[in-house]
């Protein structure tokens, strides 16, 4: 596990395309997306977690700042595993590692969206102290609302 | 419906002070919230709309540089309008000044979190173009997970 630097764009390009394809999405190609991704993570616009030397999985991490505490929040953007090696911990390495290093960074906080049916990145959000109904026990849940704009 | 500036900052710390009055949560006192609004205001870390000269009610917006474009996102971390002036059309209003503020911006793409209760907030999320399923009719839905660090 470790955070990735400008030199690891290229493969960041290609797992995170390689993420999308599995949605019905259009999705930038690799090259175009590395060099996207370079040109974040040269402006610090954004922090990866890479695990494995292949690597095999990663975390994009976005900061802000709070608006409620002097601190920071961080919003969990992508978590993926290649396919081939689920099942076998690396998500929740890789989740582990997030916690950390937002706390590092000064965050209090960190959010997410995820979908109902993913239920492997569920059980593991929920497994590490995540929450979609506002801390109350059976508690109304909370939605992800998104629009194009 | 304007833009806040640093001069606002003081009422908007008295308005989401009172808008956080609502959820069993513990607050910051106004004054103290006015401040972090004020040096976030004049750091750019986020931008406030306002709703008519009281004011009335109030849209945070945070904007990120989009991964999978060469754009902006905006993620509408609060929207609040004062309990006696609710069901007037305020919120709706101040959605639309946020969506064309966002596109102003270079944004393309805006996310938000909210509860399955807030049913009014919901409907007019919703008829605003927000989704909560993935862009597929009674497809899964998107939940909001987080968790203090």
């Amino acid at each position: 596990m470790r955070r990735a630097g400008p030199a690891d764009a290229p493969v960041i390009g290609r797992l995170l395309h390689d993420f999308n394809r599995e949605y019905d999405e259009p999705i930038p190609e690799p090259e175009p997306l590395g060099r996207r991704i370079a040109a974040l993570l040269a402006a610090d616009e954004l922090t990866v977690l890479l695990a494995g030397v292949e690597p095999l999985g990663l975390a994009v991490l976005r900061f802000r700042a709070a608006i409620w505490s002097h601190a920071q929040e961080c919003y969990l953007a992508e978590l993926y595993v290649v396919p081939a090696r689920r099942r076998e911990g690396i998500g929740r390495a890789l989740m582990l590692a997030a916690i950390e290093l937002a706390r590092s960074q000064g965050a209090n906080y960190m959010d997410l969206g995820t979908g109902e049916a993913d239920v492997g990145a569920r059980a593991l959000y929920e497994s590490l102290g995540f929450d979609n109904r506002g801390g109350r026990l059976n508690g109304p849940v909370n939605y992800f609302y998104e629009r194009e704009l």
